[in-house]
């Protein structure tokens, strides 16, 4: 556990653009991923609320670990949606995938994101998606 | 029309996140939007790939600014679905969304993505999402 | 809440397709559903298995149902995504829906789908979509 | 060719429940399929329109049939999605499905469904989707 905990990490600090955008993998288990961002301006869309592709980053990403741990090696997210509960508002985001199934092939994952703001912490997206292990 | 592409082009230069990432909004009419990227080393995955995230990110705003258009002004992407089809490798990405309906309360819209290589270019992910107008 | 159930159940008998594929609305809440199927031989495919588009019924009416008693009346599943985790074998289907938001003019509803045979009771799809007030 | 549209259509013709909603495989090639449905009471829902459950099932299986076709063999939907443009009111519902990419290991698909009535072919369904292999 602690060893794939070691390899995602090691993943996830290799990958360009999640340093880039500033997310951090907070946690993992043998099945889950936790991805957390704290907001800044330049993550926002024109109505100040934080952009939606921020959002689908953090969930294609969360889901991407969650199935690759399941998986138990290099993964790829094949496919997602997302749906979009409320204005991302907050100080940070939290997204939290879940490995629902996994095969030789694929792993099923759902994901579930929520923005911080002081105490409060609401739900504003759920995603679901298909991952597969790297050729 | 043109004061459609001036409005869109307003929109878009209004998002801290497109500004960030780097994206041009390159086309408009009235049901479709063109978005754009070069690829920089901080696009990219651990692969050396363009980030899911990024085509996420691509795929989420051509889609919000295509079905903004169909209907008639400020507006939300309020889910979608992604599908990559291959790793997106090249130096410039263009995504085009296309509004297949729109109606009052919504427009439904489609997105493909390209991957500029040279003179190729590939097909390396769909999307297919809903709009609804900015409450 | 009993007015709820009592209107539910009057719309899910109103269903002609639900009568003729066979399906019950077992039980409901303010903002879930629960649909159940008693499998036979004409809801299968070619290997023997229920057919993804059974499946792909109950997903559709269970999160019609559960994001309409969240709405609070006539609803349409506006779209939806469905992952299937694995062959759907067994005597009888149960799909539970939930509604994870809900706002004017729109409910998002998760949904999960169980095989049961004999004592054993395996998740065999998962569901996520978007529910509207019929116009 | 010919071999291949000899093996979809028999392929098609022992799926039961095919044949007890009462689909019709019209068409295929290397990489498409159409399927077609005669519209009867028993396919709709309580305002009178078809049930979305009968669009899901064609998107189900003509992304199925245009799937296995581009990879060559029997095949599974391993997920889709579908987003509902209008009511479908007709006296027959026409699903084309045609993959956009394919792989050894899946193809990835698109599919529209029409909805016929007397001369006029209105877009009433778009649906994408995963197909691979059967094990």
């Amino acid at each position: 556990m602690n060893d794939m905990h070691a390899f995602a990490s090691q993943v996830f600090a290799s990958q360009p653009f999640s340093q880039f955008i500033g997310a951090e993998l907070v946690a993992s288990s043998s099945d889950s991923a936790e991805l957390a961002l704290t907001v800044q301006d330049h993550h926002k869309q024109q109505h100040g609320f934080v952009h939606g592709g921020v959002l689908s980053y953090l969930a294609d990403n969360a889901i991407t670990f969650a199935g690759g741990l399941a998986l138990g090696g290099n993964a790829l997210t094949a496919e997602f949606k997302i749906n979009y509960l409320r204005p991302a508002i907050g100080s940070r985001l939290v997204a939290l995938a879940q490995a629902r199934s996994a095969g030789k092939r694929m792993a099923i994952c759902q994901c579930e994101i929520y923005a911080l703001d002081g105490e409060s912490r609401k739900l504003c997206a759920l995603a679901q998606g298909t991952v597969v292990p790297a050729a």
